[in-house]
C-alpha cells in the first residue's frame, strides 16, 4: 500500500471541500478553477506522508499541504501571466479564460488564503512552519526572477541555472516534507535530512524534464517534444552544449538561435544533433544521477521506519523512470 | 505633542533600515523604489500608537506595523498595474519604470515580506494578529474586485458603492488599530471599537476624496479636480447623482456619461452643475459627517487615557479638514 497514492487522493477530496464560491464570484471563480484544473497534488501529499512517517497521523497536517498545495497554484497563475501561456493542463489558463487583472488579483488572493490555510497547525511549531513556509515562497519568487532574467542574458553559467530551478522549483518539495516533518515531531536534523532528499529529487525532476523535452516520447511525457529548443530556453542541454562545443558547432548553434524563420522541427533535429555529437544527453543523465544519488543519502539518515523509507525510494525512482 | 506624526517618523525611518536589496536585484529593486517613493504612513503610525496607548510602549509593534506598510504598497503596486496607472506620487509606476512582470512578481514578493514582517509579534497573540491581517488582505482583494466589477456595471447601488470602500480603503486603517491594540495587550472590545472607530474614519476619507475630486481646490487637494467625472467613475456623487435627478437630468447625465469626444473641461462644469442643482455635494458632506460621528462614538467607548482618544480626534478632525 501506498501512503503518498493515498495522500494525493485525500488531498484532491479536502480541495472539493474547500467551499471557495463566494462574493465576489469574479475573485472567487477563477481561485475554484485552476484548483480543479487538476495536477498529481505531490507536495501536499508528500507534507501528508512526512506527518505520518514520524507521528503516525496526519491529520495535523492537511491544513498545511492544502495551504502548500494553495500556494503552488497560485505561482502557476501568475507565471502563466508573466510566461504569456494560454493553456494549462489542456485548459485555458486564468489569464485567457478571464483576464489579466482577474488572473493577478485572484492570485493574490490564492496567497493570502494559503496564508490562512498555513494558520491552521499545531501552535507549538506555528512560528517555525511559517518561517520555512515564508522563506519558501520567497526564494520561490526569486527563482521566478532569475529565470525571467536568463532570458535576457548570453552568459548564464550551470551553475546559476542549476541555482534558478533548485529555487523555482526544488525547494518547495523540500519545503513540503519538512513542513509535514515538523508537524509530525520530527527532530531538526530529519526534518532537515528530509528537505535535502525533497531538494535534490526536486532537481533531479526539473533536470528530467528538460531531458525529456528533447529526448522524450510525446506519447509517455504528454509534451510535444522539442519545445524548450524552439524556444532557445537556457536549460542544462543548451547551456552544457554551449560550454563543450568546438567553433563549428558554436557557429551552427548560434545560426539555428538567431535564425528568426527556421523551420522549428529542422532546427529542433539540427541542434538535437549537437547535442548528441556532444554527448550531452548523457551529460544531462549523469548529472540526474548525481542528484538521485544524494537525494537517497540524505534519505538515508532519516530516522523513519523502513517501510517509510522504501516508499520515498520508490517515490524517486518512480520520478527518475519517467524516461524509460 | 503626537504620538501618530512621531510613529510616522519612526516608520520611515525603520523602512530606511529594512535592508531590502538583495539577489536578484531585478526583484527587490522595485519593492525598495516603491516604499522609498514615499506616502504618509498612517498605517504603521496608527498600529504603533494604538499599541503605545494601551501598554506605554510602541516597540512591540514595529514590525507588524511595517508588514501592514509593505501589504499597503504591494496592493498599490497591483493595483496601478490593474488601473493601467503610469504616474504615483508623482514618480513611474513600478510596471512603467520596469515592467508588467517585474511589477507582478515584484508584488508577490511584498506580500511575502509582509507576512515575513508579521511573524515578529509577542508569541501570545501572533495567531490572532495573523488571523486579523490576513482576513483584512483577502477582504481589500474583494474591495478591489468589486471596484472593477463596478466600472461594467450600469445599476451600482450607493450601499454597494460604501461596501466596496469599505473594503477597499478602510478596513486596512481599522486593521492597523486593531493589530497594534491586540500587541498591546488590550481587551477585545476595546480592540474591536478602535477598529470601528478606525473603519469610519476611512469611510469619511475615502467619501472626502470623492468629494474634493469635484470641489477640492487643486493647490490644496494635491490632484487636478474633475478626474472622478472624466472617468466616469462611480462615486458616491455619481451614483447619489443618478438616484435623485430627474428625467431631464438623467438625460444630461448620460450625455456626459456616453459622449465620446468631449471637452473635459465643459464635461466637469456640466456634471458639476447637476451635482450642485441636487445638492449633492451637501449629502455628501452629511454621509461623512455621520460616519465621522460615528467614529466619535466608537473612540468613546475605548478605555484608553482621555489625552489619547483626544490625538485619535485631532487625528479624524485633521482628516476631515482637508476641504476646509
Amino acid at each position: 500500500m501506498s501512503f503518498i497514492s493515498e495522500f494525493q487522493s485525500i488531498t484532491e477530496n479536502q480541495i472539493n471541500k474547500l467551499n471557495l464560491i463566494k462574493t465576489p464570484k469574479g475573485l472567487y471563480e477563477p481561485i475554484e478553477y485552476i484548483l480543479q484544473l487538476g495536477g498529481k497534488r505531490i507536495r501536499p501529499a508528500l507534507c501528508m506522508a512526512a506527518c505520518y512517517y514520524f507521528s503516525g497521523n496526519y491529520e495535523p497536517s492537511i491544513e498545511a499541504a492544502l495551504g502548500i498545495e494553495m500556494f503552488h497554484n497560485f505561482t502557476l497563475l501568475h507565471d502563466d501571466i508573466m510566461d504569456h501561456s494560454s493553456i494549462r493542463r489542456g485548459k485555458p489558463t486564468v489569464h485567457k479564460k478571464w483576464n489579466e487583472n482577474t488572473a493577478i488579483l485572484s492570485g493574490d488572493a490564492m496567497m493570502v488564503k494559503a496564508c490562512q490555510l498555513m494558520l491552521n497547525v499545531p501552535s507549538e511549531v506555528m512560528k517555525e512552519i511559517q518561517s520555512v513556509f515564508y522563506q519558501t515562497s520567497l526564494e520561490v519568487c526569486e527563482g521566478q526572477q532569475l529565470d525571467m532574467d536568463f532570458e535576457n542574458r548570453q552568459d548564464v553559467e550551470i551553475e546559476e541555472y542549476i541555482e534558478m530551478i533548485r529555487l523555482k522549483t526544488a525547494i518547495l518539495l523540500a519545503a513540503s516534507l519538512k513542513i509535514g516533518a515538523i508537524i509530525g515531531g520530527a527532530k531538526k536534523e530529519d526534518a532537515q535530512n528530509l528537505y535535502k532528499y525533497g531538494e535534490s529529487i526536486g532537481l533531479a525532476f526539473q533536470l528530467q524534464d528538460d531531458y525529456l523535452d528533447v529526448y522524450g516520447k510525446t506519447s509517455i511525457f504528454g509534451k510535444k517534444v522539442g519545445q524548450d529548443i524552439i524556444a532557445n530556453k537556457k536549460t542544462f542541454l543548451l547551456l552544457s552544449c554551449i560550454k563543450n562545443a568546438n567553433k563549428e558547432q558554436l557557429k551552427e548553434l548560434r545560426y539555428w538561435i538567431d535564425a528568426s524563420s527556421i523551420n522549428p522541427d529542422e532546427k529542433v533535429k539540427a541542434i538535437t544533433k549537437i547535442y548528441s555529437d556532444l554527448k550531452i544527453d548523457e551529460k544531462s543523465k549523469e548529472l540526474m544521477n548525481d542528484y538521485y544519488q544524494k537525494s537517497i543519502i540524505a534519505l538515508n539518515k532519516v530516522n523513519i521506519k523502513p517501510e517509510y523509507k522504501e516508499e520515498l525510494k520508490r517515490f524517486a525512482m518512480n520520478l527518475m523512470n519517467r524516461f524509460n
